[in-house]
């Protein structure tokens, strides 16, 4: 078999063979097949398609490139969520306590954020003390213990995935169905999971900014995750505007942990519910969805998940008084405020310049070599629909250096909108792809 | 300006400016590109195609990534001839000194031939002594003294095309009409000719099988060569079975010498007359295309291009004596003859077949380390439309080694065909584009 053959084959439609597709991934790996063949089939693949069932042999053989965990020893389901990506998005940190809280098992693997903020490593970063970097046996005895693990991703976990990625940056084959389907699920399956709940983001501040295509990648994730053999739903979810009002790592830990004390009414607290809820059903907690958002609802108000997160806290080296006593987390040293310049109504808050403010900010990577300062980011004092007077705070930005300032307020001056009408209220989660009926 | 762009354009079906192929350009020359971004590229290109302006910025900025010589202290124009390549092609051999015999520079600058035979360089240096790697200043001494000079390509001629042509191999992005017509004429006008006759072939041992293909390559290189302030022809010639009898390097020498010496009536001899015409044409010697054929066929007979070689041969450090004494030049050792199973009319000599039979007994190269023999090869004792008797020898071959012998002979098995009806005569010539009117 050549490698040449096989691009050959794609590039004029074709479709691969598991052999040949075996080939390429193990080839990757070894370094037989060389960057500059990885990347013609890349481009090939992106102009020409992959059918479900080959990237469903992609995805099995980027996964089996790597370790993946085996959990048989501990009883039940383990199931995640994994995030396309957006503005403020720190579901994770208040999920995952919920649906480790009912005792379901969560092995959860994070990349590191490179965009706007950190990824769900440098938010839980910002908390002191807390190590993200766990051994193998690290990992399980933290999960075992708390039904929760919070890891990052290591060398050994879908390493042809971590090569391809690398390479699909730099060569303009980033949005391609097939090949995010692969890389998301090699990832996540690797984490030993039976379930899988997916909340994949459209619109200006998500990777995809049209539903439709939102759409056609959630339903070749559920398609070729469930081919797999897993329990997959995609809850298909609007990112026009960031998500709650915190951006930046230490400011979204102080957001979640807000929710998880009880501050459950907002659109960060309801969405993160909802997905705890389709992770419950998946690990079967309860056996229906309407009865696992009472659950997921209980847990949270309880105080339960708020509990589990101390534990977890503890149980991976953070310091816990840094979540009763929120002042203990970083924070920047100086402060300034972006004000309506007249009355009316919130009509959009752009999450992309929202993001690129706080990026500005010092709060995102733009390199994966950059240095994210954990304690600025930008808390947002209005959202769509909320009614303001001139000189308003919309914004509060934290800061250290004053380099990004005024980016960072020349983006924002961009995301906001204001205008006499009340604009549309739409709904956050805008579809359910693979759910199961009820 | 950044390559990830530049490919996401061409990726998106859009056209590249100008400057962004320069920045491609210059940037796969310095080593700013890297070849996975390369390959990325030059997948889309392949896939999405370029126009005629982005093909001949493309030829233009790849001609230019490299030395481009200068005859303008030359009286008149200067032409060459470049042949897409089939199997027993030597008509360089044989036009080349007609041209120049009739006072036209012709600076010829010939690859080393990838594939069945070596290439006009290969068959040349079966000359004993003949010197093919020329300096700049050795060139330019043999072209004014004898109106022609047969050189190698250096590594100062269009840099970019050979770093890009060695990707391309690798990433099956070879058959692509934009990236075949720059790499062509990127090398061809490095030359500083005015005028170039095209021989295009089409058919079994062609690059090009479909005559379609051929005709859309034809006419790229025509308009793109035209655009670049060229006199450009290209003749369509058929390559289903191989052009005259010979088959090898030191064999096509042989051949081309017995036409220079008056066996002109052959396909070889006449296709060698034609687009010695149109280069005598381009290159002004004559007013119109009836005239040029007079003039060629005459400098033919009259031993004229004859001596001419001889003059050349002398020139370059080979040894005329070979010319006159053809038992001189390099010859295999043994002799096998493949026949004929039975009565009949040759239907077909399928030419890649017989290409492949002379790679395997050491005529071409599989690899760009491979030793060619120059004395081995074929001689076709019948083609397409002779009539034959069993037991007839179809084929003389010429070998040193046996361990090809095999393989030669059951791929003149596949090539040869004999039936009961004469075949229908099929023109050599079957289109000639870009020609002016007469």
């Amino acid at each position: 078999m050549r490698t040449v053959d096989i691009i050959q084959k794609k590039r004029d439609c074709g479709a691969l063979s598991a052999e040949e597709i075996r080939f390429f991934v193990q080839g990757v790996k070894s370094g037989l097949v060389s960057d500059y063949q990885a990347a013609a089939l890349l481009m090939a693949i992106f102009l020409n398609g992959m059918s479900p069932d080959e990237t469903l042999v992609l995805t099995l053989e980027m996964l089996h490139s790597g370790e993946v965990m085996d959990w048989s020893d501990l009883p039940g389901s383990k199931v995640d969520k994994h995030s396309t990506g957006g503005v403020g998005d720190k579901t994770s940190l208040i999920l995952a306590p919920i649906v480790a809280a009912a005792g379901v098992y969560v092995p959860m693997i994070s990349g590191r954020g490179l965009g706007h903020t950190g990824g769900t490593l440098d938010k839980l970063q910002s908390i002191p003390g807390f190590k993200v970097h766990l051994s193998a046996a690290e990992f399980r005895a933290v999960l075992s213990a708390t039904h929760l693990a919070l890891g990052g991703q290591t060398e050994e976990i879908a390493p042809v995935d971590r090569k391809l990625y690398a390479l699909r940056d730099v060569t303009a084959t980033v949005e391609s169905i097939p090949l995010i389907t692969a890389s998301i699920l090699s990832k996540k399956l690797a984490e030993g999971i039976d379930g899988l709940v997916l909340d994949v983001k459209f619109g200006n501040g998500a990777f995809m900014k049209r539903f439709e295509d939102g759409e056609r990648l959630a339903e070749s994730l559920v398609r070729v995750g469930t081919l797999a053999g897993k329990q997959v739903v995609a809850l298909m979810t609007e990112m026009s505007q960031p998500l709650g009002s915190h951006v930046g790592n230490s400011l979204e830990v102080v957001e979640a942990v807000e929710v998880l004390r009880g501050k459950v009414e907002s659109d960060l607290g309801l969405l993160s519910l909802e997905l705890a809820a389709h992770m419950l059903l998946l690990g079967r907690a309860e056996p229906d969805l309407a009865r696992a958002r009472v659950r997921a609802r209980r847990l949270l108000e309880s105080g339960a998940a708020y509990r589990k997160f101390e534990e977890i806290t503890e149980a991976q080296g953070g310091d816990p008084r840094a979540l009763s006593d929120l002042g203990r987390l970083p924070k920047a040293e100086r402060t300034e405020t972006y004000r309506a310049d007249r009355d009316g109504v919130v009509q959009r808050v752009l999450a992309q310049e929202v993001g690129i403010a706080a990026m500005a900010l010092g709060a995102g990577r733009t390199t994966v070599d950059s240095v994210i300062d954990p304690g600025v980011g930008l808390i947002l004092r209005a959202k769509v629909g909320d009614p303001v007077r001139q000189g308003d705070a919309l914004v509060t930005l934290y800061y250290n250096d004053d380099q990004g300032l005024g980016e960072a307020l020349r983006r924002l001056g961009v995301a906001y909108a204001i205008g006499e009408e009340s604009p549309p209220r739409t709904a956050l989660i805008q579809k359910v792809i693979g759910a199961k009926p009820n």
